[in-house]
C-alpha cells in the first residue's frame, strides 16, 4: 500500500519509514497493534511505500531521520543503515503551514507554498496535485504535522462543505489552517484520512460532509501515545471500584520540535484542550485534574510524564497512586502510523465510509465517539474487525 | 442481611463492620462496588448483623477495632463512636487455627478449638453449630482470616466429598487446615461462602462437590486489592499495544498483622504464589518478574508497592513505566467484604450455585476462571448481574 | 521567652504553639534542630510565650488550629487538647497587608489596619506599640504570614533608613510592604527578628541599616522546609562526582491556603524566584530548570513535591534520578519557628547584631551569603554557635 | 601511568580504558572526580597504560568492550572504535579465583590458575610475577572482580603477615581468596592498591601490616556508585533537620554479570552486608532498614534503586520519601577506576602509605574509618589533598 505522510520529515514519519523498510525485507518487530493475531488480515499488508509532505528542507527522507537519530538514538541504527537506498527515494512536496503559529520557526530553515505568494485556491490545487500524482487505489493520507493553533470555529465557512470551498475561492486564509487544506485534499479524491494531531484536520462539518460524499473513511484525532493511553487505561479502575479520584495531575516534559514548539503559547493550548475531558468521561464525575506539557531539552523525544492520582476511598479516606512513563515518544507513535494506514486500507476495502468511530483506540480525542477506556476502545476496535472480516 | 466473617477480630473485618454500621444510619461512603449504579438492586441490601469466629482473644469487636484504629488512624474517629454500642455487642466465637502455621504467634494472645484437645470432628462440628446458631436464611460467611502456609494436595482426602468427611472422622489434621474446615461448615449448612484469602478454603474438589449437593454458591480466592488490582488493569495496555514486557517489579511493603504473619517463612509462600500468572494470562507471553512482600513495621496496614515495567516497542527499543500504590490495605479491602456479601446474598436469591466464577473481579486467583483482566472481570460481572436481575 | 508571629493564626504558627507549649508539658518531639545535642544550651530554652499579628477573623489560637486541624489532621489530636487553655489565651491583634497582593482574598474574611483608613505613619505606630506593649528582653518577631507580590525596589525609599522613614511619613504607600512594616517595628524596637517568607522583609539596604543601628540581630528569608531542602541536600553529590546535570525538574502541588494564595499570578512570582539560583551557586554551571507551584486542592498541607534530575556522566552518557517528597509542610516548618527563636535569642545574648549569616541553613535565600548547600549550611551553623557558646 | 585492572575484561575495566584511551586523544568527559579544578595536580596525570589478571577467555580488551557494548549500548559507539588498535593491545593475564563462590559459573567460559593444579604458593608467586613484570615506578593495582563469598576470618592465618605466607607456604587454600592473593602480590611489590569490590582484599590485619612494611598505600573497599551514594547524601538531611527516620527501603534491580553473580547466595551475602551500616553511623541511630539485590535480565547493566524514607517529624506525625536512581553502573564505576588510580599515585608521590582513609569519599565501606556522609568524605578527600599538594 501507499502512504502519503503530512509531515513527512518529522521523527514519528521517519522512524515509521524505517520501521515498514524494514519489515519489509523481514525484520520483527513489536508495537503493531495491526499485527496482533485477532487481526490477521491486516498483516498481510506489509509493503507500504511513502509520499508526503513537508516544510522543513531536507534531502529525503534518509537525511531528515539521521537528524532525528543523532539526537536520539532511539532504536539500533543498522535499521537505518539496512533501507538508506529505500529513505533516500523518499522526496517530500513542499507543502503548507497555513496559520501554523509562531512555533513552526524552531523548526529551523522551512519553506512553504504560502511564503510563495500563492492564494489558497493554488496552494489547494497544488496540495491535490501532489497527492494525486502519488496515489493509487489503496492509498491513504495520514496527517503528524506539528500541532496547530486552535482554529476559531466559522459556522459560514467550515459549517458546510460549500461554504469550505467559497472560503478557498475567496482566499479567506484567516478561516482555513494547513490541517483542513490537506483533509479536504485527501478526502476529495478518495483518499482515507487520519489526523494523528489535535489540529483540526478532517474535524469539521465541511468536511465530515465532503468525507460522505466521496465515500471515504477517515479517522483522528490525536495518537494516544503516552500519559494518556495510561490514564484511560488507569482511570477506569477507579470507576469499577467505586473510589473517588479527588485529583489528577499530569505533568509532561519532552524536548523535541514538539516540545519547542508547544513552548509557544498560541500552539500549546490545542494541545493542553485535547487531554482535559478523558477523566471526566471514565469517571462520570470531573476531579480536579492538572494536564500540562512542559520543554526541558536534554530528553528530545524521551517524554516523560508524572502522575499523581489523589483518591478518596471506603470511610472517607484519602490515599494516593504516583506514575513515571518514561517512553521514547516516535517510538510508541510510529507503528501507530502502519496501523491506521493498514485499519483504513481496510475500512475502504470493506465499503466504510465517514468517520470510523471504531479507530478511536488510537486517538486522544476521538470523532464522534464519546468512549475513551482503552480496554473499551480495544474491544470495540476487535469487534468493529470481527465484523467486517 | 447476616455476615459470619472468619477473623471477625481482624483490621479488614472491623474496618468493614465500622462500614455497614454507619451505612446503616446513614452514612455515605464510597469504595463499595455494589453502590455503583448499575448494580441497583444490591444497595437496597443495607443491613447488615455480623458475627464470626476469631482466635484472638478480644472483648468485642469495639475493643479490636480501637487497636487497629490506635495503629492506623485510618479514618475518622468519630465514625467508631457513631457505632461503639452496635460493635460492642459483636463478640466472636473461639475459632480453629488448625495448620495456620508459624505465623499464628505474632498475633498476640490466642485461644483455639485444637488448644483444648478437641479433635477433629468435635472442632468441625463447634465450627458448625455456632454458623448454624447465628444464621438466617440470608447469611454469607467470608473468610479472611491470616493467610495460611500452603497444604498439599491429598487426592484421597481432597479429592471427594466422602473422602473429606472420611478425614474428619479419622482426625486426619495433618490434610485438614482452619480454612478447609470454615467453608465445609458453612457450605454443609447451605450458606454461601467467600474466601478472601490465599488459603485454600473451598478451593477443594471435595468442598466444590459439597456446594453443588447442598445448592450453595461460593467464591475466591484472595481479594485483589492493591498491586494485583492496579497490575491486571494496566497490563492488557501492554497487550492491546502488543509491547512485549520484558520484566514486571512488584515490590510490596507492610507493617500490620499481615506482614508480621508472612513474614514467617511457611505462611509467606502461598502469598507468592497467589500472584505469579496473572501476567501470562494477560500478556500470553510469561516475562521475567518478581513478586516480593516485605515486612516495614512502620507503615502498619498502610500496604505500599512498588512497580517497575521494562518493556519493548518498536525497533526493538527499550522503555520504562514506575507504579507506586500507596493505600491503606484495610480501607481498600473492607468494603469488598460487603460487596461479596451482597453479591453471594443475590446469587442465592437468584438460585446460582457453585463457584460463581463472575465474581472473579474481586480476587486475585479467581477459581475456574482464567480471566484476571480487571476490565473483562468487570464487564463480566456486569453481564451476569443482568442477566440474573 | 517569648516570641511574637506575623500571621499568628496560620497552620505554621498554630501548629508551631501546639508543639510549645506541649513541650512545656514535657512532650517529646522530633524535627527541632536546636534539641540537637551538639545545640545542648538552647534546648533549656523551653518556655515560649506567644503573641502576634493577623488580618484573619478568628477568636484566638485555639479556633485557628482547629480549623487547620480539620482540614489537615497533621498530628494526634490529644495534642490539641492537651493545651487547649494556653491556646485560648494567644489572641492575635489586627495587623497590616499592604501590598500582600489578590491572593488575600483566599483567606477569607480579613480585617486589615488599612481597611480602617489609617495612614502609613498611623500603621507603623500601631504595629509598633503593639509589639513594644508583648514584648521583654528575650522577645523575637518572625514573619510567617502569606507570600507577598514582588515589591519593585526604590532606592530613594528603600536604600537608606532616612529614605524608608520618609516614605512612611509621606504615606508612600505604593513603596512599602506589610513585610517590611513588621520588620522595621521589629528592628526599631531592637527585637530579633526573622523572616520565613519570601516577602521583602528586612531584606533591604534601609532595614540593614536599623538593625546596624540598633544592634538588633536578624535572618532571612524564606523557610527551607520542601523540594528546596532535598535539592540543595542532593544537588551537591552531583558537583563532587562531576557529573553534569543537563536539567532539573521541580513541580510542587499543595492546597491549603498558601496554594490558594500562590494561585494569585501576582503572588506566586517572588515563590518561583527565590527557588531559582540554588542549584548555579552549588553546580557551579547553570543547568536548565524547572520550578513550579500548582494548587491541588485535595492535598491541603500535604505539599507534595516531584523531582526529576537529568545527568551526564562518562563518555556522554546520559541518566536519571527522580524523587518524589510526599511531607506535610505545616509538621516541616513548624519547628524551625522554634529553632529561628532559639537560635535568635542565642545571637542576642551573645551580643551578635545585623544579618546572622548562620543562620541561612533555615533559609531557601539566605541573605548576604552565597552557601545554599545544606551540609555547609549545618556545619557553618554548629561552628558559628560553638565559637559563640 | 600505569594501573593493572584485577577483572580486566570485565564492563567497569574495558569502560575505563575506553575513556582513558580517549581522553589520551584530548576527548573531554565528565564523571571524573580527580578532574575537579580542586586537584588540578591530578588532571595532569592523563596517559594510562593497562594491564591485568581475568579468568574470563576473551582475546583482549577490545573483545571483551564489544560484548558488554552490545548488551548495554552505555556509550557512544565511536568512543571504541576511535581507540580499537590500543585496546586490542591490552590482554589480561590468566588469574586466580580462589574461593569466588558458585557465581562464577556465570561467567561463561573461564580458566584460572587453580584449575591449571597449581599450589598456593606457586599461584602467588604467578600472579606477583605477572604484576611486576607489567609494573614501573607509577603503576597501581585496583580490583574490580566480581564479589567473593564472604570468607570466615581466621585469627592464625589472617592476623598477621607471618601467619599469611604461612598460609601460602602450607597451601591453607580454604583460609585464602582471590582477592586476598592479588592484594598480598600488589603490597609486596609497592604498587598501590585499591579494592573497588566488597570482597575482602587488604582488609584483613595481615595486608595491612605488609603495606606498612612496603610503605604502600592502600584504599578500599566496594566503590561507592549507586543507591549508596544517594543515601549517604541524603541521609544526613535528616540527621541535621532531627527528623527520625521510621525506616529506610532500598531496592536494586540488575542485570549483567554482576546480577547473575549475585543471584548465587553465597556470592551475595557480602554484597548486602557491606550496605547495612552507614545509616546507623549517619543517623547516630539505627532504623529499621530493608536493603536487597536482585536479577532482573532485560536491565543488563542499567541497575536501578526504589528508595523508600518513611521518617517522623514534629508532633509524631510520618512522612514519606520515595526516590529512583536509574542509572548505568559501568557508567559511574569506571571513571572511579582511574580517579583512584590519580590519587594513589598521588599519594605514593608524597611519601603516604597504609590505608589512606581520606579516599573513603570513593567506597562504600571505607577501611578505619567511620564517615560515610558523602558531603564529609568529599571535605576531608580535598583538605587531605590541599595538605600534600
Amino acid at each position: 500500500m501507499k502512504i502519503w505522510v503530512i509531515g513527512a520529515y518529522g521523527i514519528v514519519s521517519t522512524t515509521a519509514m524505517v520501521g515498514a523498510k524494514n519489515i519489509e525485507k523481514g525484520f520483527q518487530t513489536r508495537g503493531l497493534v495491526s499485527d496482533l493475531p485477532v487481526f490477521d488480515k491486516l498483516m498481510e499488508i506489509n509493503k507500504f511505500e511513502f509520499g508526503g509532505h513537508e516544510i522543513r528542507i531536507k534531502k529525503n527522507a534518509y537525511d531528515a531521520i539521521l537528524e532525528h537519530w543523532n539526537l536520539n538514538r532511539h532504536f539500533d541504527f543498522s535499521l537505518i543503515e539496512n533501507v538508506k537506498d529505500e529513505l533516500e527515494k523518499i522526496e517530500a512536496k513542499t507543502g503548507t503551514a497555513l496559520n501554523c503559529g509562531s512555533g513552526l520557526k524552531e523548526l529551523g530553515e522551512i519553506k512553504t507554498l504560502e511564503d510563495e505568494g500563492y492564494t489558497l485556491r493554488e496552494i489547494v490545487d497544488m496540495v491535490t496535485s501532489d497527492m494525486k500524482e502519488f496515489a493509487d487505489d489503496e492509498t491513504v493520507v495520514i496527517n503528524i504535522a506539528s500541532t496547530e493553533p486552535l482554529q476559531k470555529y466559522s459556522e459560514e465557512y467550515h459549517g458546510t462543505l460549500d461554504g469550505f470551498e467559497r472560503a478557498i475561492d475567496e482566499n479567506r486564509t484567516e478561516h482555513i489552517s494547513a490541517s483542513m487544506i490537506y483533509a479536504y485534499s485527501a478526502l476529495k479524491l478518495g483518499l482515507p484520512y487520519a489526523n494523528f494531531t489535535p489540529s483540526i484536520g478532517s474535524n469539521l462539518p465541511a468536511l465530515k460532509e465532503l468525507a460522505m460524499k466521496t465515500k471515504t473513511p477517515h479517522a483522528g484525532n490525536d495518537g494516544k501515545t503516552g500519559e494518556t493511553l495510561v490514564k484511560t487505561t488507569l482511570a477506569p479502575m477507579f470507576a469499577y471500584r467505586n473510589l473517588r479520584v479527588l485529583g489528577w495531575m499530569g505533568y509532561n516534559i519532552l524536548g523535541d520540535y514538539d516540545g519547542k514548539v508547544l513552548s509557544h503559547k498560541d500552539n500549546k493550548e490545542s494541545k493542553v484542550i485535547s487531554k482535559d475531558s478523558v477523566l471526566e468521561k471514565i469517571l462520570g464525575e470531573s476531579p480536579y485534574s492538572i494536564t500540562e506539557i512542559e520543554y526541558f531539552p536534554s530528553l528530545v523525544d524521551n517524554k516523560t510524564a508524572f502522575d499523581f492520582i489523589h483518591f478518596e476511598g471506603f470511610l472517607g479516606t484519602k490515599m494516593k497512586m504516583y506514575f513515571i512513563w518514561d517512553a521514547i515518544d516516535a517510538i510508541v507513535a510510529a507503528p501507530l502510523i502502519l496501523d491506521l494506514a493498514r485499519f483504513l486500507l481496510f475500512a475502504k476495502r470493506k465499503g466504510q465510509h465517514g468517520v470510523i468511530k471504531e479507530l478511536g483506540f488510537f486517538f486522544k480525542s476521538p470523532m464522534e465517539i464519546d468512549v475513551v477506556n482503552t480496554h473499551k476502545q480495544f474491544e470495540e476496535l476487535v469487534s468493529w474487525y470481527k465484523s467486517l472480516e
